[in-house]
């Protein structure tokens, strides 16, 4: 795991040092969180980016002379509200947040929206009427408005995802995303498995179009080709659907990647119904490594992305933005994969 | 499914309305919720009464009156946060919730506490702050302290459960709670089964206790006694080690009924690792009717609770609690045995 910035300097930073360091005035700095289109934009970006690596943001000072401060984390998950129930990921993410904050007395205001323009709109109320001191931006994309967004209204914030994606605002993920798609590939093939399905989540996520690229990817340094990459809608409908499909084809794949866990469970279950024993006529691997996986039998072998840690990073990330007295999390990590029972030998 | 009372009434009640109807002074109503001791408890336990049945509140007219609704409500949750991503029973609840707060703009401010105290604390705080509209209270028990408490606050405020842990405030919930478990029990006893143990959860929860005593009067009126009850706290490793204990006895159950459906999938995969089939050896049967139950193999018998729309109704009575415009729930269901294939004849 890496937080790309947003550690804790050991001493506040001040608007001062990162003048200094980007060689141009207070003033200049300002103007560069304001947006006000007095700067080059190459000038904008070094000092966007100079303040980024110092850790200050024209919030923290602020949030240190406020009197009250609200205790309040925002989350605005841009999903149908059914996702949120079908995708267990979710309540792990907010098991880690909550693990954080519940210690602290903080709560986390929950926000569920249809769309981008409905989200940003919740941060400019956030920030106008001052309920809470700081936001959690989860479902990072690339040409993501939202950093340079909560950075112009002197939001606090913290992107849940690859530091790519987060402009001005500090990231936390874990490192080297396509880690534990490349050793699932590795394992598969080693096991002698050359038709291998991949079933995605929504084509419109990035980390969804991160992760089939890295799954192509990978196939294609073992000199193979997907069988089939078929998106889903992350619901257990879609999974099952998709996974009969698949058994359903002519030489079928022996080996199907699930782009989480709980469709992972239904693609099991739809191959039992279909006569097809996990591992021994096709393979299954998840994602995510739920606390699930490892008391179903088969055991399901799976990727931890470790959702509930990279929560609590991020939330002790934002804490720390928000002036409370919190230690730096301990980072370096990269997804890994679980090899437990539901993956073996290609048939045949 | 009942609303107790919180159904909004076709004209706003008024404090005179109620005190008439009481046969006391309004400055008697006013006592009554600011609980000064000055009224004998009998007198008060009727101005409340009274209140609920007219569905007023001294919270109503102050929240028409508020120029600036913070369109949050709260969810205090009274559970260690492990627990918040073992059970999904919160990730449906808080879909079920968000289904209807999203589409009006609605926030959920969700709050994990240790215990009674601080959950306490936190109703002064909002009510103190008027940081919320309102607040959902879950894990209703009998001498609940908290309806009491945020009456006094006038906090507007729904109860997830049955109406007799509500007190002042209306609640929401599914009515007859035994109804689900005695069909299970009619269910098991019709299929042959003798020997039924029951997996519940932590004993000082009030709905754990309520569904174990309905376990248990329902097998005595089948003339059977629980062949073991044991207590869990939840979690996936507490269900596995629990079956796994059951199927080690002398003389084993044949079937096992779970208190949740994520235990009961943790108990098929304990049976399974077991060497046993299921239903063929043992029959399991889960408690919450979530999505993944329908696409296991076997899939899992269940009581369905309707957790999501429980949620959802619960939502829809505190925002008309908080003066939005909002339809009253409809109602009247119970929860009901969903038979799949984990159960079956028992066997020899």
């Amino acid at each position: 795991m890496s937080a790309s910035t947003g550690q804790p300097p050991a001493k506040r930073p001040t608007i001062k040092a990162v003048a200094a360091a980007a060689g141009v005035s207070t003033a200049a700095v300002s103007q560069a969180f304001n947006d006000k289109g007095r700067l080059a934009e190459a000038t904008r970006q070094r000092i966007l980016a100079t303040a980024v690596e110092l850790g200050w943001s024209p919030n923290a000072p602020a949030a240190a002379l406020r009197s009250a401060r609200t205790r309040t984390l925002a989350l605005v998950v841009r999903r149908p509200t059914d996702v949120l129930g079908a995708d267990p990921h979710f309540s792990e993410l907010i098991t880690g947040i909550e693990g954080e904050l519940s210690p602290r007395g903080y709560g986390l205001l929950l926000h569920l929206v249809a769309g981008v323009r409905e989200e940003t709109a919740l941060y400019q109320r956030f920030a106008a009427e001052g309920r809470v001191d700081g936001a959690l931006l989860t479902d990072a994309r690339a040409d993501d408005p939202r950093p340079a967004l909560v950075a112009r209204l002197r939001l606090p914030a913290v992107v849940l995802g690859p530091p790519d994606a987060a402009g001005p605002v500090p990231s936390v993920g874990l490192g080297h995303q396509g880690a534990g798609v490349e050793e699932v590939v590795a394992h598969l093939s080693g096991l002698g498995h050359r038709r291998i399905a991949y079933v995605a989540g929504p084509a419109e996520l990035h980390h969804t179009r991160l992760r089939r690229d890295a799954f192509e990817a990978a196939l294609k340094a073992a000199g193979l080709r997907p069988w089939a990459v078929l998106h889903t809608d992350f619901t257990e409908v879609s999974a099952t659907a998709t996974t009969e499909a698949l058994l359903a084809a002519p030489d079928r794949p022996t080996a199907i990647v699930y782009a989480n866990d709980s469709m992972a469970v239904c693609g099991i279950g739809a191959a039992q119904r279909a006569g097809l024993r996990v591992p021994d006529d096709l393979s299954v691997v998840g994602y995510d490594n739920l606390p699930l996986g490892h008391w179903l039998h088969p055991r399901l072998t799976t990727v931890d992305q470790q959702v509930q840690r990279v929560g609590g990073a991020a939330a002790r990330t934002l804490l720390a933005r928000c002036g409370e007295d919190v230690a730096a999390p301990v980072l370096e990590d990269r997804p890994r994969l679980v090899v437990r029972e539901s993956t073996g030998p290609a048939p045949g």
